[in-house]
């Protein structure tokens, strides 16, 4: 960490500072004083120094850290990348493509499982389906809750693909004890009591970028599961808000390639929610693979005008079978 | 609301459509014939429509709102200031100018009542303070919790002042019976779970804005609180993020008049986090009075270098002195 | 077009509006009277009618396009894309994949014949370079200006590869004669004046996206350049400004498929900008060719450390031909 | 200028790097070596060195700069505010509060004539028209251009109010040869030649902020002008593009302040491009003054309805007499 102090500091206060952040923190300071101005130098694990604490002084002009504030989920104290085991034959993260698909809430029996054979056959490897649905609207369906996760293990019960399925609050965990990953919506990125529980559950975690989250702010909230002793996340990137509207939301497709640089964990993409128009979900997919995903999540449903929340971005089942033949091709030739 | 077909489709599929509308919602449908399209009027009550599921017709081209999606919070329906009651002298909407004012966190009983005697004999009529704190990094400081609640009660107790603290999630609700607004936090405006539960208490509630919320957002999430039977919300703008990185948001001045015009709830400003900056605070405060806010909501510290969080950002008790001097003149030159 | 009328809208004026559209354009105009308010349809050439107009009018409440505001740059009136012609072998827009290549700034002759003959060698079939440079501090490296543009010519000479360099005011149009290629800069997109003096000229345009530009606004600049006669323009995606740091910009890719989708001209997509990264030009490369883009504009330079500008973003000539090797291929596998 | 190598780097590297920084700019070096990494600071004239070509070198982490990469328009070498005379009695930047009024395009003798006559009697000081317009739109209304000049200067005699109108390209300078402020608009902001060309000119400019341009580039667009030797540059904050789409673009009031940090120069603020609605000029003018700006620039039209451009922001002369009244009273209570 790198604190440039303001202009004509007295050399007393300097002494002062210097000396209670070595009390306070595990660092040495190293100082070096410049014509106009002098700079200190943090040595040490400045991970866990508060840098508004810093900011806050009188004496400091500005603060740069130099390490990133997050440990856990830092690659340059883990070089290999993490693969989360969710069954036997599913690893993701392991250089494999994995495609998560399924309607956005489950809506009965009949069209989670139907919707389930169907993405199996197409290649889809892991379920997907909304049971408590955020929605900006009180007076939008809201999901089918406890009844939509039961039909979720029954669809997984017929056809053997792991379920994945959204949280809402932290009293729900328990219902969440046999789903196979749990997933935060972006919405609930920075719900930190939230996330703070999940961090004491054995169980992967699906983590979707808030909307105008950085991916510093998403990597920290990925540690704060990790720093609860839950290292099974799967962070996932389903479009930032900007000033272009003519989609939902815009895909940041160079986030792939810079959390797995600056991290291990797994990385997988959301074309349905970054575009919101299911024309999309193809160009978008086919982009995410080539730039590095380990997988996708796609939204399928059997009938998408009539599906209960959004199926503007729903592909239909031939749809997705199109789609999912090309982006198994595109991975197979890129191996 | 206004939806344009697709060019020429098939008339059986416009009547089909026309039918459904009628029957899903209580809506009348009037439909206009274009040489290249085909528009359909909806008159009613559109605000239970859900536009997604409109948006995802295969005949669909586009749809447009012609009346908002909220109802309870909008001035439309409720053409007079809501005006909200804390105490016999203190109503927020009134045409009056409330100061909130306090430390981000409550740390200890001293710094609280301090800090509490202080802001009274400046001119604050209400009392903040942090009692639970969302925090981006899992390693700092996280407040005091419950006993932060116990300190600010002691502050109230010995100044009079009613208080007002954040509340992080659904389970805590009970402990904040006692406290005399309830705040949500930025994060948490679309935290939909705990804007419901809110929904059932009887008590106001601050709303801050989302960091990337648009207003119609904020007004649905207002909905949401109001649609359980809780009428007393007081919006909270504090600055939205945006490509400019010189201060930590960038606070949305115009909010103020479009929340006035659009709704008649009451609407208050937080410069401190708006900025980020302590010297920042008071030409922003001058603003947003002058544009028209119910209140401000001000960060003041004893010891800002050495607050526990948002140390930057907070006034010594000294400065907020100048600050309130200045706020009030301004508001009494406009009457 | 749809124009909402505000509610109790006198009988009167509307007729005296609706009189007033039918004869300021080449319009029809059709009522629909709701219970609240009146909604008008225009029917005919409403590309040429000025939204601000309508929106100006007391009576309005709000207006939508049907039709978008362009109209030789839309595909609705053209169906075909458009396939730009360089030399016999080279034409960017018909199923093909360009590279285009080379410095940000040409330095020298030994430099650019340098530059020109690696990157043809790893196969691009096209020349980039700056002669005119837009540098947003006014002390640093401008450009080596005509000297710049002579200097291409010879590199051109010396490969055969056709050459593409950066105007920045319509007195140099002449001095372009013997460009291939004329790029407009992303700080020049909306310079309308230098898009109108290029739609007089014959020769292919490179127009470069706005930092913030919506996807509408880049057609309406693309539509200045065809206006005045001129259809050979080459969209480019370059990043758009976003909230996010950690990149210089944000690739936006699904700009890729949404400007096929409305416009028949091509597309080629800037790694080296989007990112200000040398090492994320190869990811987002990939993403770019997998999306559909008919082309890459992607900045080497022989020494990067010494480059005069932008060099933190340019390749190598060995990263680059690694780089084209993947791309080319994943190009080839997926026809 | 604070640069952090990255780990490891080899000591004879260090060594060349920090010769050659020392031989190509006028500063002197200083290292520090840290356990992971070493930190080299610059000290000296920095504002010259380019940061690009910093960050470009292999051996380079990050850079941070401690100078702002501005110096004539710099406050911290220029302590004194800028006032600029435009005549005898109006000073912008001393103190006084002026306002800037006049239509969008100018449209004729009658209409500018009578406008100027008007906000002249409403306390207006300066004449504003556009002459030549940036259009979005080929085909919509581009301006009088040079006629509109002429009937600026007729309005000037008749009133005896100074003109300020905006100016679309380098080679009509000499026709601005007798305006009184030279206006550069947004779009502009980064047409390096044309400031180039206005560093020549011995007159005040109006330097409108770019749609998304941070505080840091507007203010090195200033220096562009100043670095030519014309140091007479009004700043006018005019909104900025961000996610919020129900005005135009968002006025960042917080631009006021920092502007008077930052820099000496004035800063004017223009409510009805930044908001895009009458309704709200009043409100947002009102912020702009209680927040210390030097003036305003507000759009009036006898006839918004029929306005060739802009309409949907303009006041009647009615209505901008009384938003006159407001903001001249509230500069006047805060003496």
């Amino acid at each position: 960490m790198i604190i440039v102090l303001k202009p004509s500091t007295p050399p007393e206060q300097i002494q002062l500072f210097t000396d209670k952040l070595c009390s306070d923190y595990d660092v040495k300071v190293n100082r070096w004083d410049g014509i106009h101005s002098t700079v200190l130098g943090l040595i040490g694990d400045t991970h866990t120094v508060d840098i508004e604490y810093i900011d806050a002084q009188d004496i400091v002009e500005s603060v740069k850290r130099v390490q990133e504030p997050y440990k856990k989920a830092n690659r340059k104290f883990h070089p290999d990348n993490t693969a989360i085991k969710i069954t036997e034959d599913i690893v993701i993260g392991d250089g494999s493509l994995h495609i998560i698909a399924g309607p956005c809430s489950v809506e009965s029996e009949k069209q989670i499982v139907e919707i389930a054979r169907s993405v199996k056959n197409s290649g889809a490897t892991l379920l997907r389906g909304g049971a408590f649905k955020p929605r900006t609207s009180p007076y939008a369906f809201q999901g089918l809750k406890s009844e939509g996760l039961d039909l979720l293990k029954i669809a997984r019960k017929e056809t053997g693909l792991p379920i994945v399925s959204e949280i809402m609050r932290t009293e729900h965990i328990d219902m969440f004890e046999n789903v196979d990953i749990i997933q935060v919506g972006a919405r609930n990125m920075q719900n930190f009591d939230l996330l703070r529980e999940l961090g004491r559950v054995d169980k992967p975690v699906l983590l979707k970028r808030g909307l105008s989250a950085t991916i510093e702010e998403w990597l920290m909230s990925a540690e704060y599961i990790m720093a609860g002793g839950n290292d099974n996340v799967i962070l996932c990137e389903r479009g930032i808000r900007t000033y272009e509207n003519y989609t939902r939301n815009t895909l940041d497709i160079s986030a792939i390639p810079i959390v797995k640089k600056l991290s291990h964990l797994p990385v997988v993409v959301d074309p349905s929610h970054a575009s919101g128009k299911s024309w999309l979900v193809e160009p978008l997919a086919m982009a995410a693979v080539a730039a590095g995903a380990d997988g996708l999540i796609i939204e399928v449903h059997n009938d998408p005008p009539h599906a209960l929340s959004d199926g503007a971005q729903s592909l239909t089942p031939a749809q997705f079978d199109k789609v999912a033949k090309r982006i198994l091709g595109l991975k197979e030739s890129m191996k």
